[in-house]
């Protein structure tokens, strides 16, 4: 029976309509008994219509002006909200970033929550009244509008509750919970009922977007429970926790995927110190973000690096790489940008062994070939030829039994 | 070379294309060697797409939430104007209500401004930078939001030239200028290089709505120097001053009108004190405004009274009087829903005698019965049949010769 922080994203806040089924779904959260903190983002679209606004003006709006113009996405929203409560009778009232005091660094467009002050939320609560503050947004303590980036409500979700010491923050979304894989790629699919923050860390940045993962990361550092939940249909989500032991159990929790990888690689390049650098240092300079890095033993004196970008990255990438090369004096260099890469996640895999194993053996079955591999303590992730994702992932959900309800 | 402040509504602001030519004028303003503080309001059509929102979801809303809502709509602009200035080259700040501090009491939908915190605007004029303010808008001391009701960026603009001790307040609108009347009705009307306050006061509130009347008490309360122009065509518009001593010698210096009225009479009401009251008291507490109020000489022991009430009202306030009008015991009720009222405005009038006889005598000269008469210190006004309305206002703009570059 204590303070639930919600959050309801876009989609669920698109029209009208929708506002007032959100409405109704607080209403009844409170009278369970908890206090709620409802926190929303824009009506979908809007942003996008704002950014459009700006645009026609230039392309390089002052990001002062452009939180100042997108923070009134979200302003509507809680108003609208508000309005929707109090017409089925419940009491309610509303705050953007600034009047709830969500206090950011000045980094317009990016910014991070530095602190909020709970005092006039509290009072709020306290009596009896259901509190909806505007998401993704703060303000500075110059007083300037500040953004959080897109998603950013989910921040503010979790800091609220943070803040607050919510028992529970609920972020509803258009998924009903966490899958252990797309169930576009994978029918049998299975939503899990909990999942840990380490696990749930590695399947966001993995490209399973059902939640931001700077929303995670805050959310694990000051140990608020989440729960992803559908909007649109009743059922119980998946919580995200701290590790307990009955977890222990489950050696693997799902398999993500990211489409969009190319990878890179330089050959017969000098096995001597600081030649990673000087392969990835002028990658890095061109903003270009690198994530697999492999180096092959070294054959001879020479070596063999290997590293995979976005693809969108990729042309500009291997134009560097090339130059590289000719200072280096490597013997080749080569790309793919038809890879894609699959992920198995899972905390079991600290304490099981033979995972690895039955991974690429299950691939081996189907014919696929691995181009590169990397692991990481709850992670083993391949890189594959783009055709072969679809087949990958379903036997790797075979393989470990994912859709079944008991454990390997 | 002092500071400008000028304000420019939605329909200056109406569009993208818009905006950006209300930036050029801002930064010409500017390059004359001003400083400048330009005050906004939400682009024309924005307000009531917000209202619509709103009343999908019920016909009441609560005033701090439809505060709340209504007031991205200046947000949206200042963020796109700062932008087209940026574009140009100019160095611009926005600030919403809230963040200059423009300090209200908290009644939503209609607060009334209480001071403003110049400070941070002062830092930004002197760093030569053109400050943007939302109109319309507030904070009370609670930190909610507030606005002052329609057309309150008008008043926005004269209370920070007036807490700025600016050298000019300009409001663009789309008229250039104030006329002696109205130019659909008369078309030899004559643009006013000046006028003052009081008259001013009297032509707004007689339903010339140039300009929103509290901005024009505010400015006149704060000696704040008022010009009205057109944000679409050059020219000097007309500057709304305080009296001086070539103004005394004309004596009229305009004609104005309101179509939106309705007369209401009841007869042969005993003529004893409190009978007023007995009247108007239920049309009061009806939410009803009474304009003109009669009450012709007792006959016998009895009187008759009149008054008249906005058009929209006149159903609601026949049916009030019928009631008293049993209560009372008096002898009948009559009313008049199509009639007009025609008002001569001058400071002139106090010091020179006879307008009222050549205003009368002008109106008999076509015919026009006059039905209702009263004046105050700079105003006659008289109600006249609907039908009159336009040769009543020509009659008398000949008959002052407004249309001539020479007082009478």
């Amino acid at each position: 029976m204590g303070l639930i922080v919600q959050k309801y994203g876009g989609t669920s806040v698109g029209s009208i309509e929708r506002i007032q089924a959100v409405a109704q779904k607080v209403k009844a959260t409170q009278e369970k008994g908890h206090q709620v903190v409802v926190v929303v983002s824009a009506m979908s679209g809007e942003t996008n219509r704002l950014i459009a606004l700006a645009h026609e003006i230039g392309t390089s709006p002052a990001p002062r002006e452009m939180d100042v113009l997108l923070s009134t996405g979200e302003q509507v929203t809680i108003a609208l909200l508000c309005m929707a409560l109090h017409k089925i009778g419940a009491s309610a009232r509303s705050y953007t970033g600034s009047q709830v005091q969500i206090l950011t660094d000045n980094a317009h467009s990016k910014a991070r929550i530095r602190g909020i002050d709970g005092v006039r939320v509290s009072g709020d609560l306290q009596a009896g009244r259901i509190v909806v503050i505007a998401g993704f947004q703060g303000v500075d303590d110059q007083g300037n509008i500040t953004t959080l980036g897109r998603g950013g409500s989910d921040t503010t979700a979790v800091a609220m509750a943070a803040a607050l010491k919510a028992q529970e923050c609920q972020i509803f979304t258009d998924v009903d919970g966490v899958y252990t894989t797309d169930p576009r790629v994978e029918p049998k699919a299975r939503k899990l009922d909990r999942i840990t923050f380490e696990e749930m860390l590695e399947m966001a940045s993995l490209g399973s977007k059902v939640l931001q993962i700077r929303a995670v990361e805050f959310a694990g550092k000051y140990n608020v429970p989440l729960r992803v939940l559908s909007s649109f249909e009743e059922g119980e989500g998946t919580l995200i926790t701290f590790e307990d032991e009955g977890m222990e159990e489950a050696k693997i929790s799902g398999i993500a995927f990211n489409r969009d990888e190319a990878k890179l690689t330089i050959l017969g390049v000098p096995d001597e110190p600081g030649v990673a650098y000087s392969i990835l240092g002028p990658v890095s300079n061109a903003n270009i973000e690198v994530d697999m890095i492999i180096q092959n033993i070294a054959e001879d004196d020479t070596t063999d690096f290997t590293f995979t970008v976005h693809r969108n990255d990729y042309p500009q990438a291997l134009e560097i790489l090339k130059e590289t090369s000719s200072i280096l004096g490597a013997r080749e260099v080569s790309g793919n940008e038809y890879i894609v890469k699959l992920s198995l996640v899972g905390v079991g895999m600290r304490s099981h062994s033979g995972i690895a194993s039955t991974m690429f053996e299950a691939l081996a079955r189907e014919g696929i070939n691995i181009l590169m591999i990397s692991t990481s303590e709850i992670k083993i992730s391949v890189v594959i030829d783009e055709k072969y994702l679809e087949l990958g992932v379903r036997a790797l959900h075979d393989a470990f039994n994912l859709a079944g309800e008991l454990p390997v």
